[in-house]
């Protein structure tokens, strides 16, 4: 088929087309020296920053302030709190010399950043009016994984944003939680077009050292969901052990509770899995490096002016428009940027100039029409719009689609092996630190993990446990995972 | 003295003043678990967003792209280029275990891009149509110095960008070295109001691996000059390693010809040392983080009107200003502002309500004066642009005073010991890659270093070597460095 540049049809190979598609379209190169610290291309980078330029002054308007923080963390340090701890040593990447000189403590490169930020956290925190501290770090973090990695969404160095807070009351620590789930939730489903489903982690799942893990999780189209971004409700799990310690206004000594949150640069590959169909990437417009290409038609002779319209056009139309005037034939511009998700192509040729009309094609539907150049910015405004909430619906549908229910462990494993999807499931146990039932589920279904329960209220469940038929406490939501 | 909240005059005691200052002011905090690594706080982060705001349009503009590479560098990697690797070995950080595994290959932690770029250009670069590749990347960098170490001058990380190209000609490089260069005479004249004086490295001097090294140098109000920013011609030193060719025109391989060029963090300690005076920071209005500050003269019962009006003149006066409604007395929080450096003071009390006016103070001249509400807007736009020309204006001065002349190395070590500033000398070579002279005038005159010959052209000089007094081919320029 001439029309699928891959030759991989999404659904039917989906991991394999996301490989291809992020390849071809050079949002990333993998070819790197070392395994699994991959390239951020220009194009990809580009949406990165889209999305740093969309919660910089969401942060910065609500009291937080960015900063940096230091790479590298002694081994000690990353020792105060226990889980923490435990949950992060086997995938450091250890710094062991400076120079020739072997170090006296090992350095661990950032894996996150809490334990260095909380070290500072308690020389900056004396009184009450010391606090709030609102933090936010957009660096690089390294993870030294084991399993098979993927561009985007497993990698041994990424990018990401980490917000931290240090807070008087537990309450206002909540509060805290509560507007990055926001900020998240505008960022995926406004911003990406990805709609959001908040789940309260199991115990047994949650960051390593908090009292409470909420995710935000997406449906991917092969029925997988993805963790697109976290908040941790930290308690005093780390003011404790770091000595965070402040003057209440009674003049009383008092540990403050803390929350940290972030999204990385998995998101692009949400990005990429989410909108993408088999002619290649679809970018919502409000992500899009480039929201319209103008293609000119250029007959020999008749160049001049067709050029000069398309740069009155790109002019009238702001940033973000892009003229290819390369040499490639029409039909290969087409496929070239249909590949690439540029929401809008218009075509310009001679004919169009003297019928003062352009012809515009939306990448989302493949419709084609004819536009008044008088009428363009408006109509261009419209369709991008337009293009915007279709790929919101259609993801929402997807998802929608996506949610069961069931009432036995062989009701779920049917979901999980052929459709996939997010099954609801009454289920005995989430306050447990760890949990046979949600073991042998995993085992049985082929991969369907206990992503939590509903946020921001659970829902009492009144049958038996899908797995050791005790009576349920909550409906929890099992689904496959990246 | 009251005025000087620091007690240690700028002029006599420079580098105790300049340390107290950036700890005060908090736009650093040095007391990080890892020496050398340091905090940047949000005040200082935000100046370096404001350079990355400045920057990076001027970058995209002329179709340079920005990306991330990985942060870690195989050694053998490092090794493919000789002088660079001798340049930045024994400074490198080493990683030797990821996880529990010893890795087989040590991995540095960059101390600069160009072997893991250029690893992936030699992939990239196939024909002449692939060129040029412009782009740029804003990462962390760790060098692991053994010196002493010095906020935002010296440290073993910090933040820089990196511009890196490659080129069909010997020209385009040559060209790109010139756009690089007008970038930071614009960065660093315009934005951070210092002047600067660019000079061709000498041979022995350059950066590790390049043809060419020109650096936009500062003088610093203690007489030692500052490496602002740097751009460097690679010539093909890199592209036959790292084997970057491509096919020209003719159809005939070539190798290709680069740049790589950067400015760091270090700029934050040139922005304080070059404006600050006895009474703290002075910062200019283009890169200040707050550029007005409004102070409410607040009795008890009329504390409304006041706050409102101070809402209202925030309003109108757009974003960049903050209200200071704290509980400190107005003496206090007046030399709080004016020891963080910002620009313009307002103050706003229940008289100037009456009045219809408002009370500007400008912090680097300190003059005051009273405002018609009625003009603010304009009468601000004039005060801050004339700000920054003064700021501007007071550097070059610094700058014009410090240049000399010598004809003997017995005046260049009078002058370098007495008053610093840059001297211009004859001077016998600067193309061999070490000079005895340059070694010997160091000594001689406690410090002082050959820093280079005026850029573009060099300036023929007619005597005789101020060292060796063999028949001198070209003035240089000497100064004590950061």
């Amino acid at each position: 088929m001439a029309d699928n540049v891959f030759n991989i049809p999404k659904l039917k190979n989906f991991s394999e087309w996301y490989l291809e598609l992020v390849r071809r379209t050079k949002l990333i190169d993998q070819r790197s020296p070392v395994k699994g610290f991959d390239v951020f291309m220009p194009y990809s980078y580009r949406i990165w920053e889209q999305i740093q330029g969309y919660m910089n002054p969401r942060m910065y308007e609500t009291g937080h302030r960015n900063c940096y923080f230091p790479l590298v963390i002694p081994e000690n340090l990353l020792h105060e709190e226990a889980e923490h701890f435990d949950g992060f040593v086997p995938e450091c990447a250890w710094v062991s010399h400076g120079g020739d000189s072997k170090l006296d403590t090992k350095l661990a490169i950032r894996p996150t950043s809490e334990t260095i930020m909380y070290y500072m956290f308690a020389l900056w925190i004396r009184s009450y009016n010391d606090l709030p501290v609102k933090i936010n770090q957009w660096c690089n973090i390294v993870r030294w994984e084991t399993k098979q990695t993927r561009p985007f969404l497993r990698s041994r160095e990424f990018l990401w944003q980490e917000g931290h807070t240090a807070h008087a009351t537990k309450e206002d620590a909540v509060k805290e939680i509560e507007f990055a789930l926001e900020l998240y939730t505008n960022t995926i489903e406004k911003l990406l077009a990805i709609p959001t489903f908040p789940v309260r982690r199991p115990s047994w799942d949650r960051f390593a050292g908090a009292s409470d893990t909420i995710s935000m999780e997406t449906l991917m189209p092969d029925g997988k969901v993805l963790q697109a971004g976290t908040a941790h409700d930290l308690g005093q799990n780390f003011s404790k052990p770091f000595n965070i310690q402040f003057l209440d206004e009674n003049n009383k000594k008092q540990h403050a509770w803390q929350t940290s949150w972030g999204v990385s640069t998995r998101l692009i590959g949400a990005l990429v899995m989410e909108h993408g169909d088999d002619k290649g990437l679809i970018l919502p417009p409000k992500i899009a490096p480039i929201r319209i290409v103008i293609i000119p038609i250029l007959f020999k002779g008749k160049e001049k002016p067709v050029l000069k319209k398309c740069e009155e056009l790109k002019k009238k139309l702001g940033t973000d428009v892009e003229i290819d005037a390369s040499d490639k034939r029409p039909g290969e511009k087409h496929y070239y940027w249909e590949m690439m998700g540029v929401p809008l192509r218009m075509e310009v040729g001679p004919r169009d100039i003297e019928n003062k009309v352009v012809v515009i094609a939306r990448r989302d539907t493949g419709g084609k029409e004819t536009v008044k150049q008088a009428d363009i910015e408006k109509r261009v405004q419209k369709l991008l719009d337009d293009i915007q909430d279709n790929l919101f619906k259609r993801a929402k549908e997807t998802l929608d689609k996506g949610m069961h229910e069931a009432k036995t462990k062989e009701d779920v494993k049917q979901i999980i092996e052929n459709r996939g999807g997010i099954v609801k499931v009454p289920f005995c146990e989430v306050d447990d630190s760890a949990s046979e039932c949600a073991e042998l589920l995993k085992d049985y279904t082929g991969g369907g993990e206990i992503r939590g329960t509903l946020y921001p209220e659970p829902e009492k469940a009144g049958g038996k446990c899908v797995v050791c038929g005790k009576n349920a406490k909550y409906y929890v939501y099992v689904a496959k995972a990246y």
